[in-house]
């Protein structure tokens, strides 16, 4: 595998504390030349599922070989292992709590390692900070080539991914609202293969129909729009606006798409 | 024209989501020793205004050849251009909707170039994220030296820039508030030309007449004050405090500056 | 002194503007290799000791030779000098006003070098923004090697730091709380020697008696606990939740713990 020394850290730590900052001194401690990406750190505290979202939406854009580390871990100092995955050409650091997504767990080779820290021989970590004790550690280890994936630790069956997939019955296929940017924009886990699939003009959020239209531009200003965003899922927008604040709801709202001949029941 | 192979990104998409993270990554793709660097991404939504006053502000701080790129983009997916433009020695990327200031645009030997995609030949963009799909690339191959910039496409007329330059009547010198920074200093347009040109040694901002002083450490804790700022603009502050919260005023505040022999009246 | 280019930066900017930006542009106009990290930049305004805490317990996670750079400066423009400290083998740049760590100044071999601008024959600075033109150009000096601690300025005496110790009466070992984390945690001044020396097993916060574990696993969701930090200070936390928002306590709210032998008196 490539290893061009890009390091991503994607966590629920924000960057009001130093805790991202001493993450990456540890990393240059080890490997000087790494090239450190804030993938972001405004994870809502212990949001497992949005990171999950997030890192699987994300990974692609980077390099081959590129480690992303994922620290959104309401186990911190627990006996929950720390897994590390190689999978789609990429490397993966997170705690296993249902983090890593299913289509990277599945994906053709996908090898999958939990860490050993006796193995490791890394300085006593702390109770509450592995990000900053064993993750950065181990990220720079790999990135820099120090480490091998098969060094760290034994095969292991990861947790389930904590995100759902969409449901369908007879009607409507069923989703809901993941996150929401700073746009408001509202970002659901609906596919466009399930989303548009079926010819969907329409989808269902609350008691509203809101159309699907290509993008933003495609409305007037404050209209609501649904459409398959640039992570291939559907989002609710309000063109110049935001469908956060106007609607009043946010993430973990249910969204409906009603299936070809279902009528349109807001 | 130096390379240094530094990129500046300024957008409205603020750090709680990955899209700056996946910008990164795409230019890494692209361009593996880039150094980039954050210049903010906390210009409010769609606040073009705010993004053109702090690219001009800010560009001549970075070494020659830097490429800035300015993602505050309402009309994304659109049928609006993206600029390039050389001048001052510097490169920047923005959507032809006002943000880059006339000040660059008719600087000497100034070229503006609008961006050809089918000359580009990059993947299909996605309606919704330019930044990732145009901008990004762009960027890296700008920064690289892989594109010129009279490749990426045909000679152009940008929009007037949204900012206005203040006004000026027989008795003041009228201006605005175009941001509010972390301390609650309100940030005008009127520039030291202006602002000090007339001897004036009040502002009036709402009904208060507010003294003109060299720097914060010239007030008493507590006092508002007015001060031409490190960017060469006045700014209204309170020493050890917060002028936007104490005044209740913020973006968008009528300023004005009496000019020689004019009465103060607040 | 090893020079492995890196800085470090600590202000109380925030990056809803471009100062940080700004910062980094003017450091690699002059030393443009220099790796350059955010510690954070969410110090509450000119709040000092949150910044001299933060810089204490921080530098040592980077290699030596480090600069750190430190701009929480109400005195901005002023004339406070700026000074430069060599300590535990990392440099720091702080203005006058207490931010550095009296455990840093009195570390074996610390000394301390006030800023002569004359001598450093910098631009004019501005009255208001001395990260960008003094800090910054000083600190790209330091890394790259263009400068020396000696050559920058006379030997000087610090101010003392802002950080008072604990105080321990007969009943009790008395601090505060420092700063509150993303997570909601209570990180106060006491460190793990007066903390557990003396066998306590529960601290006071208001009215309230928490009892001290190890890590957030070792209580049940929605318990406060106080437990010794990553930091090696103690801090109040609640499982799953946040301490602050729960308790409704925050920033120097006072801490005790009980002396062996006496009474827990919530």
């Amino acid at each position: 595998m490539a290893r061009p020394g890009i390091i991503t850290l994607l966590t629920d730590f924000g960057l009001g504390d130093p805790f991202v900052g001493i993450m990456k001194g540890v990393i240059l401690s080890r490997f000087p030349s790494a090239q450190i990406i804030d993938l972001t750190h405004g994870i809502p505290p212990q949001a497992v599922s949005e990171a999950a979202f997030w890192l699987e939406r994300s990974h692609a854009w980077f390099p081959p070989g590129t480690v992303h580390v994922a620290v959104v871990d309401p186990g911190v100092g627990s006996a929950r292992p720390i897994l590390a995955l190689e999978a789609c050409e990429q490397l993966f650091l997170a705690p296993d709590n249902g983090l890593l997504a299913d289509r990277l767990l599945a994906s053709p080779g996908a090898r999958v390692r939990a860490l050993d820290l006796d193995r490791l021989a890394l300085p006593a970590p702390s109770a509450t900070f592995h990000g900053r004790d064993i993750f950065a550690p181990v990220a720079a280890g790999l990135a820099s080539g120090a480490l091998a994936l098969d060094g760290l630790g034994a095969p292991a069956q990861p947790r389930p991914c904590v995100l759902t997939p969409p449901a369908t019955d007879a009607e409507a296929i069923h989703g809901v609202v993941i996150t929401v940017d700073r746009f408001g924009n509202l970002i659901t886990n609906l596919g466009r293969d399930v989303a548009v699939a079926e010819g969907a003009r329409y989808v269902l959020l609350g008691e509203r129909a809101i159309p699907i239209v290509r993008t933003y531009a495609d409305a007037a200003p404050g209209d609501l729009v649904a459409l398959i965003n640039a992570f291939d899922v559907l989002e609710v927008a309000r063109r110049d606006g935001n469908a956060e604040a106007h609607l009043g709801l946010g993430r973990g709202t249910a969204v409906r798409v009603p299936r070809r001949g279902h009528v349109v029941r807001a």
